[in-house]
């Protein structure tokens, strides 16, 4: 409780709603809380931050505005310890991958080096580009981003929103040839698929549970230059925050600042039957209500 | 090069050779560069060493020698940003579990939590005892570790040795019910089944690519409660190192501290057809030439 007998003397002293973290005016990084514009409450969109002194997972108190010039992820990725993944967490988006519905959440990682932030680019390098017939199955994936909190291990669902910090939305870059035909037939790992550099930008704040009290009933949607491709509900997740939280944590201690993306509604690429993949200079926004928007370029990489 | 200067002058001032981190008879923690008893190059016999000041993965000195109490993994799991590991990855371990031969390495992770001490005993909470049917499935699995030491992305196979700062060896502790049948089928991921705390001791030294020049060509085993179950040599990786860590760094940056278990031989319960699931209380013991062993024993834990 370091801040508070401040608590209740400054005037700034509430709450945080929104917490982004950016590069203002002055060239420098800070933390703070958004001011959404009227008519909006995508947080993309603040050209504003009340700054938050403190630890945004801990104790810290609000002071003065700045303007946002930046946007970076809500936590630096040297935060975060741990990225956890759920896969096939929709209903629809299994049909559409001719996939039996799990029955027990699908847990895989990607390495806290894919994070970045909600206006990056996102670097497809050679190894992902394409090769002879190996083509270069770049694909988005919307996600309800869960930030934890508080350390937990083997918490029970009706405890698990309580170690829940906030939300965030994220996209989930996949190459679905290094995820599935070449991870490692006939027991595929995604990771090579969806661990590269830069590929989970996340953002564009991390909103507190107070507006986001209930996570299962949020729309959720992507867009591929501009045009809708996916279009949901987290009410349509197969297992929801609270399970997914307490099964990450069976025998597992979970660490404040570990993200989990909690997977994918349906229409991505991977589920069409006539794929057009992601190339050089597509521009992919993900959505989240109440959260906003993220939008991140492809870009083809050349390295010496 | 901070201590360079002092390199030249200081009489202990060699480089370490088998960094071993340690509790030592004040109660207080240090690395240090284990001396080996006479007739044994198992760093776990070593009773003392000589201290290492610095970073062991960057510039340090050595100075006095005193006891080993209690071996430490070599890095604190802190340390450790990401555990990456290789499925199938000797030819007679894919043999014994029907597996085709993997045309790429097949790479998936543990958390950093479930990196433990070379004596630590192996936790397994209710949720990976026996409930009703679903057996309590525990393995082992004796992996050549790599030491990743400088920050690497897109290496060659020809560099890559030069990230390494040395080799362990470690126990992929696994549990076979949630590695593969609720791993997610159709499309399992392994890291429900591997990936609870303390399911990777690791140690107990790490040892200098001066002393392990080739990596492919030590003797690796593994014992269970005394008996000699898994027996084979790492010639028979399917990706040796160079390969594994060039891949692992395809558009993706490695970061000093990073290890790899490098992937298990045959003789596992797994591929048995009357396997012998470890229970509470049985020893493991895993070791590879050069390095030495881990011995851990595996504890049911009852949680309140």
């Amino acid at each position: 409780m370091l801040f508070s007998p401040l608590l209740l003397l400054l005037p700034f002293a509430v709450s945080a709603q929104r917490f982004v973290r950016f590069i203002s005016d002055d060239g420098k990084e800070y933390t703070g809380d958004a001011i959404l514009p009227d008519n909006t409450i995508d947080a993309s969109m603040s050209t504003q931050a009340r700054v938050v002194e403190g630890d945004i997972l801990g104790d810290f108190y609000v002071t003065d505005k700045v303007k946002i010039q930046q946007l970076l992820s809500p936590l630096s990725p040297e935060r975060t310890r741990t990225v956890r993944c759920v896969g096939f967490n929709y209903v629809e988006h299994n049909e559409g991958t001719n996939t039996t519905l799990p029955e027990f959440p699908i847990l895989f990682f990607k390495p806290f080096t894919a994070l970045s932030d909600p206006g990056a680019d996102v670097p497809v390098t050679p190894g992902y580009q394409q090769v002879g017939d190996f083509l270069s199955t770049m694909d988005y994936e919307a996600e309800l981003v869960v930030v934890i909190g508080k350390k937990a291990f083997n918490i029970s669902e009706a405890e698990a929103l309580d170690v829940v910090a906030g939300y965030s939305i994220g996209n989930d870059v996949s190459h679905r040839g290094w995820q599935v035909d070449r991870g490692g037939q006939p027991r595929p790992q995604f990771s090579m698929g969806k661990g590269a550099d830069g590929w989970a930008p996340w953002g564009p704040a991390l909103v507190h549970p107070s507006i986001i009290e209930d996570p299962q009933t949020l729309k959720i949607w992507s867009k591929v230059n501009g045009e809708l491709k996916q279009n949901s509900t987290t009410a349509n997740m197969i297992f929801g925050v609270k399970q997914i939280v307490s099964f990450f944590s069976m025998g597992i201690t979970l660490m404040p600042g570990d993200v989990i993306f909690t997977g994918t509604p349906a229409g991505t690429q991977f589920e069409s039957d006539d794929p057009i993949w992601l190339t050089d200079g597509d521009v992919v926004e993900v959505g989240l209500d109440n959260v906003g928007t993220i939008t991140n370029t492809y870009r083809h990489v050349n390295l010496m």
